[in-house]
């Protein structure tokens, strides 16, 4: 017990924990666009974040323990700068304790789920924006209500160490803690060499009626005038299974780089509840600059145009007001994005 | 597609953004005042923040990117200390991305208003404690429901840049986004030369009857011995309009500052949802003193009259209990404020 | 009045205060586990935050302001990174503004209570895991609806200078302001010398129908090959109290510490609004090891054993499904902590 004045005030901290000062890096990026979105009929003009990158705020660390061990924290929360995050900072990002060494990473909290890295590293936009493929149907849950289609809670990952001669993977299980919803088991698995990348992932999420299936299968290589991506995705649940292929190109023009991709997006069947996607079809193209001012700051402007039928109603700009079921999304857009 | 174990804890962050360790500044405000406060018949007795200066904690950061041309963010957050922030840590105080050069500053995000600038800078308490002319009528929307008294979201600013020959100034526009109390336009320009600055801002919220307009011109002049700081606002909604009129002066005094406030604040008319402000009058007078123990540190102590009339109810601590209405609100605090 | 681009964009600060940019810590623990707990027939297995040291972000920084006077700041938060912290990050674990001097410390603002101090220091566990002796009733309120168990709001604090031959202390009043169940009056005396430590806390919080308090003794005695740690807290609400009794020891073995520790609790008599807590018994022990990786990351396992009587149901990881009331609770986990 310690009786000092300003032992008093450590005490206060409260833990039999060493304080010394470690190496904290706070790192970010604010991202900010106007975008005119047209939803059928109806459109509308909004201040958005996430349309290069996501918006973010985050603390991280690496401790290096010696014999090739170390280990670490992630604190990453998301951001609304367009209304000041009003709805309040949490690291609903990812927030993980690792231990990393010889055998790998082990991973423990809040994190990305492996499914979830293909549809972001196989598309040219990074799983941002209004012509990212996410905005055609990775992000269907087909009416599971699994909670896993990106992070999940309550994770247990494990990657494979470095110096595998180009393979790669990780395999993680989310504990449900009293809702199925959230209960996860899957794995990714890859292999990159100079400029070509490959990779598969596949998970299932238990859920109240049957297993919320994912499966994807994509890759990217590297022309140097151009990086060209191709991705497949599958959601199954039940009878209800929606395939999305997509397609894009990366080309680097002057201080920045010009991006197009197509994207085709087809769902079958009925799910457990009775619900049918039988038909539900989707199409997008999009084209992109992004021109940077820096490393850290770019400027960019966006157009993306979806096509819906069958009963479809994918936006490129999901949440904004007007339905385009059945009917066209388009978009347009000009931000800036800052990373520190 | 990067394969080590490191690159994978790395990909976590998932962005193509380069992620060179910045300059990021960590700064704040702990402000805690203990008050006592009697409004009519009643008192109470209460810890409080933002009596000296608002509780705050903020990041922010500028990336010089040659050229002239600077890039910025600003990310800051509002504290209740005395109850732990338990509402939840935000960035409402401001959350902005910023270009800046030559041409001036582009700034988009939730930001403060042009409007809102002169009521702070024109009058010694700078929009806090028991006497800032707020509490005697700036902050009254006038039934309009216009968000816009103070901050906006979706704030697209632009500020000229310096080297003006003593002229300043800003425009903003905030998009509704679905929502017309959220839509405001509005401009604040200036002149400061030496110990003397005036200034003028004019701005409307669209709201859903009538616009909502506010107008002020105010000044300050320093005779080294003493600023003086002088002020008008008015605030309009249909028929309904409120002037107030503030007087106020900081005499260095030791190592601190002897403040004192007068204000005086007039509603006429009835508002287009036929809510009448006729003949609602009020006097404000305060005095203050604070003691600098460092350029970062101070106490302070308050003492602040208003007197209601006409169907007027504010008080020196708005939201504590009792209502003031044609009554007195007296109040007198403690306090201490330590920025970093 | 500043006039420059950057000057305006510094004004967004708008403050009088200097900003010179300060020594902040940042400082934090990611502590998480797998746990499985069997209450009563019932069992599940969950990751958990907070069971080796509680998880936390938080800020913190002292001004030395010369001739011996100090002022500080310290925000702490706290986390339950299973989830990525999503009810989203405050400051209740602490927030306040301190002064600091010869004459001791005066601190305000949400922070600890000296109740609540003895029960984490005089027990080898510090008030976290399984095996805490807060799991067997030190917060329990007895019904009296007290907020003042572990942490206060509003709260005027003052702390003991050191060099007083050993001898420490702090007081604390807690404002109610406008609820009584917040408002406390207590205080924390102690003398420690070598190895060897005890304390006296007492404190009363009003609550509606009578005063809730608490009272507790305790201390520890390192003997180097082990250190011993006992523990008696009383709380009271009318007529019914509950006793409890705490006796553990922290064992160094090889690079870290084996833990064991035994708890007994027994509540008797009725209370205010007529709920009896007589006969209530309950029983705990607990064996832990801590392996420490390095000063600030350690790997541990527990085993925890509770055994309720009477009408108690005490669990080893309160909130957990499935109750042990008149039965047993048992809990094993393994987890990682890393500080920061």
């Amino acid at each position: 017990m310690k009786k000092s004045l300003l032992a008093l005030a450590v005490l206060g901290a409260f833990t039999g924990a060493a304080y010394a000062q470690s190496s904290v890096t706070i790192f970010g990026i604010v991202d900010q666009s106007v975008n005119y979105v047209k939803n059928g009929g109806t459109h509308t003009t909004s201040m958005q974040s996430n349309q290069l990158n996501s918006n973010r705020l985050g603390f991280r660390g690496v401790e290096d323990m010696g014999g090739g061990l170390k280990a670490g924290f992630w604190l990453e929360a998301p951001m609304s700068n367009e209304n000041g995050a009003a709805g309040g900072l949490n690291f609903t990002r990812r927030s993980t304790v690792s231990l990393m060494g010889n055998f790998g990473e082990l991973r423990l909290g809040r994190d990305y789920l492996p499914t979830f890295w293909n549809t972001a590293f196989d598309e040219v936009n990074g799983a941002n924006g209004l012509g990212t493929i996410l905005n055609l149907g990775t992000l269907n849950g087909l009416g599971s209500g699994a909670s896993t289609l990106v992070r999940g809670n309550n994770v247990i990952g494990y990657f494979l160490p470095g110096g595998l001669g180009g393979f790669y993977g990780q395999a993680s299980a989310a504990l449900g803690q009293g809702n199925d919803n959230n209960k996860y088991a899957g794995a990714r698995f890859g292999y990159g060499a100079g400029p070509m990348d490959v990779n598969f992932a596949y998970g299932q999420t238990k859920t109240a009626l049957a297993d919320f299936k994912t499966m994807n299968l994509g890759g990217s290589y590297d022309f140097g005038m151009a990086k060209l991506y191709a991705v497949w995705n599958e959601n199954k649940f039940g009878g209800a299974k929606l395939d999305l292929y997509g397609l894009s190109v990366g080309v680097p023009v002057g201080p920045g780089q010009f991006r197009a991709a197509y994207a085709h997006s087809k769902a079958t069947g009925v799910n457990p509840y009775g619900t049918s996607y039988d038909g539900q079809k989707a199409d997008l193209v999009e084209v992109e600059y992004v021109y940077d001012l820096s490393k850290r700051t770019s400027v960019y402007t966006t157009y993306a145009h979806i096509k819906n039928s069958g009963g479809a109603a994918y936006s490129v700009l999901p949440g904004t007001i007007g339905s385009a079921l059945n009917d066209k999304s388009d978009g347009f857009n000009v931000g800036i994005r800052h990373s520190f």
